[in-house]
């Protein structure tokens, strides 16, 4: 894409990133508790903590773009809240498939969006994606429990795909929402069509995601 | 003191600041959602993810020792726990009076203790206590809440009291149940006499702290 999105856009899509990592970051910290040991429950933490560093550099992105950082974000406390409302762990692998699944399709959607933005932003928001080292603990996680008990891979694959609905119904309510956001994705794919690849592209990483730790989509 | 604090006791010192790390973590990020904003919301936030860095090092070190730190930190899970589940703050001022209050004595403390130990975990030690500038932030909210409104400053004081009576209760406990720990305070001091002059500068700096935010001791 030649031509810098707009300002508008840019600032929501920032604004929803920067609330998103709060969100997680409070859900995970309280996940922890349901770690079966220690270790695992700090890992679960510092993947927590390293939401709050992500958060800082979006607000402080925010406020050079002249944006009110709170103004920005509050438009999507409803549909994040209810998103992670609806999907409460109720125990440490419904956690970690969470964090595993949820995290996964939307880090795949943030990185797609930010090949839409100028430089600057671009590299803020690919800088802000999950480390990939804690997407590995929880695929590892998942995959030994699985071997351990293969009647855990149909409870956890209905979790995976309520977690991918309930998702998909909040990200519908945002693009309704905000039509900049959703604008800047039309307008970045090129049109519906592109938009309709860009889906695709999203469910098969999403897919291939599923089968690499043994559960069925 | 010249000579090296037995490796049993600072093998405890370190579980029991390791473990305190963990739950003070979990406790302040839960605390997080009493803010009145998103900017104070996220400061406690970032207080809380502070903690974790801190986590590891401790954690780290105890390896270094050869010490199990799962094993290590097991013994505080319940006085630690104790604590915190009787003094659940109710609203923000609640919360921060806590992180205000409590951290101010276990730092306090804390410190007093790295006194006694060898150089590279005194260093240590004296590196994971909190950032002062939470400290500031914490004393600046409550005093201004208390400028506002002068009535709080009652209902702060009983609060902060009864966080301090918690504190001590759990203190305690851990010195009857850790002798190894105890020892080492005691030795350090350099007799009973030392310790009642330990607790005495622990008591004084309590109540400057009160009085600097407008809290009666």
């Amino acid at each position: 894409m030649t031509s810098q999105p707009p300002r508008e856009a840019v600032v929501e899509l920032l604004g929803m990133l920067g609330y998103g990592e709060l969100l997680a970051f409070e859900r995970m910290a309280a996940d922890a508790r349901l770690a079966p040991d220690l270790r695992r429950r700090a890992v679960l933490c510092e993947m927590a903590a390293a939401e709050i560093g992500n958060y800082r550099r979006l607000v402080a992105r925010l406020g050079e773009l002249g944006a009110d950082p709170e103004q920005a974000m509050r438009p999507f406390a409803e549909p994040l809240q209810a998103y992670h409302d609806r999907t409460e762990p109720r125990d440490w692998l419904e956690a970690l498939t969470k964090a595993y699944v949820g995290d996964g399709v939307a880090d795949d959607f943030t990185r797609e969006v930010a090949a839409f933005l100028g430089d600057r932003d671009r590299e803020l928001v690919r800088e802000v994606l999950h480390d990939s080292r804690y997407a590995e603990f929880a695929a590892s996680e998942i995959r030994s429990a699985i071997g351990a008990d293969p009647k855990l891979a149909n409870r956890l694959s209905i979790w995976a795909r309520r977690l991918v609905g309930e998702g998909i119904s909040q990200a519908q309510w945002v693009a309704a929402a905000r039509p900049a956001l959703a604008v800047l994705v039309v307008t970045g794919s090129g049109d519906q069509e592109g938009v309709q690849t860009l889906l695709k592209r999203l469910t098969q990483a999403h897919g291939a995601r599923m089968t690499s730790v043994g559960l069925n989509n």
